[in-house]
């Protein structure tokens, strides 16, 4: 039988590589040969979540992987730029997310689950119990992993009752509290200490198009927003070589203090000043806080994208 | 509470009347005041199936209707260039469909279910027990006919098993034996013998836009193609005339014999030579028979999407 393989996005955040697995693991019970794979490295928190319940992180998907392979199925996105790169060589045959829907089209039908929800785990748990397949201790604690990581361990706006409900479940089939293990998993994504610029402005940036305009949104998540500040001159510099590279409109840099729930915006290109009205702030020195904001799907990619629609 | 507006595609086919109905239903079982609204006129058919189960056929969304609705559903279709003309007005909240994803774009999260089953009835269905909503007598009748008529009396290729196991739920529940009135049914919506040539060419059609290429195909199901082909002058004459005024790469009118299950194509616009590649047919005068074609979804439309692609 030929093998699918089962992706999340670039930049891949918890819930895009244990979505991966989790679902991988449905299909496979299903008798689907499924692999998963991921279109990046694993950042820390998922390290720390792939260590703390001891499981392997899918491997890349590089040339050898995608040999012969003619099916994805796509997690936690739908996007074109933000998935594999050679999209077109793919049929698309499933789609699981929890995202807007835009810049994607197929030839035929297929099976296509999104659903307004904080995080593709939440999903996943229901199409599991929809297909009467048990989730196992392992792949709960991944699933939880992802719910905490996306709302910000229930914090952020994004999360629903549906959300709330699932990672109760599945912290009780983990064998984990979520609390105490959700912080320290949360601190353990937000240690940006060894990090360089680069990797600060990659590690989590998507793409968005509205008519002609690029945006890009990178976000990180941080216990000491002074402590990246510190570095603001450097950042600058490599979001203004960004912004020309890639022909942006905006490029806006989110770092969220998960500790008090506010997020501290940089806006570089020409197009910056749409950030203004679009959040009601100054930028003073390409700098604003935006108070409570720490959604980047709920609270700021669709008002910034209304400002240039 | 607000109203959300369900709706299906333009020139609207049983599946499109019944799925509005049976959808607005289970949201309004929900809590949810949810209105099924019609695009276009009701077909035979579907007047045949509304008759059979004593129910009214939603009313036209026109401004009246769509007075302060903000909301809307989409059941059975989601590109653009079918949905409703003002789409751009509404926040599309849901979408419930088994066709291909394209031309579809949303600002923010939102509950989309596409299968790729046969019938949108079939995905109802499940939607209603995932809900706990039982089928009331005339809503099973209702969506038994949705099935029939989208699977051509389960003959299509676009007809599952998943289909063929909820159209016997659904007989069971409407009382209905689904062979008996299904081919009632089905010669209900093949008598053409009162419809005028642009009825004959609008009743069923979809466009489908591959990169610059619109291309447009009109379906009708009969049991005597020899009749529909007695105005074979007048038919092309409009059909050319539809190819200047939309600028259509190609116009593909297809006549489905539902006895036979075969289909007899008649091609207009400059690119029709691409007809005869896709479907290794030579046109003579303009028209073809394709051998076990019926469904345009399955059949026609990715086989003449692909030539342009």
């Amino acid at each position: 039988m030929s093998k699918v393989l089962v992706t999340g996005h670039q930049n891949p955040d918890t819930d895009s590589i244990t979505s991966a697995i989790v679902y991988a693991h449905l299909k496979n019970q299903q008798g689907i040969h499924a692999q998963p794979v991921r279109l990046g490295e694993v950042n820390k928190e998922t390290e720390y979540v792939l260590n703390y319940f001891n499981m392997e992180a899918p491997v890349l998907a590089d040339n050898e992987v995608k040999q012969g392979v003619e099916e994805l199925i796509l997690v936690d996105h739908n996007e074109r730029q933000q998935s594999i790169e050679d999209l077109d060589s793919f049929k698309v045959i499933e789609v699981v997310d929890h995202h807007r829907i835009a810049n994607f089209e197929t030839m035929g039908p297929l099976y296509y689950r999104a659903e307004p929800v904080g995080c593709t785990a939440t999903i996943l748990l229901k199409l599991y119990k929809e297909n009467d397949v048990e989730v196992p201790k392992d792949l709960a604690g991944l699933m939880l992993s992802a719910i905490i990581s996306d709302s910000l361990l229930f914090k952020s706006p994004t999360c629903t009752d549906e959300d709330i409900k699932a990672a109760q479940e599945l912290a009780s089939v983990a064998d984990v509290d979520p609390e105490t293990y959700g912080l320290e998993m949360l601190k353990a994504g937000a240690d940006l200490s060894d990090k360089t610029t680069d990797e600060l402005l990659t590690q989590d940036a998507k793409m968005f198009e509205v008519g002609s305009h690029q945006l890009e949104i990178a976000q990180v998540n941080t216990v000491d927003v002074a402590d990246v500040l510190e570095h603001k001159g450097e950042i600058m510099a490599k979001m203004d070589g960004t912004v020309k590279d890639k022909q942006l409109s905006v490029f806006l840099f989110v770092i969220t203090d998960i500790l008090n729930n506010d997020s501290t915006v940089i806006a570089a290109g020409n197009d910056s000043s749409k950030v203004e009205n679009a959040f009601d702030v100054t930028l003073e020195e390409d700098t604003a806080v935006l108070k409570g904001v720490v959604s980047r799907k709920k609270q700021i990619a669709p008002v910034l994208m209304k400002e240039f629609s």
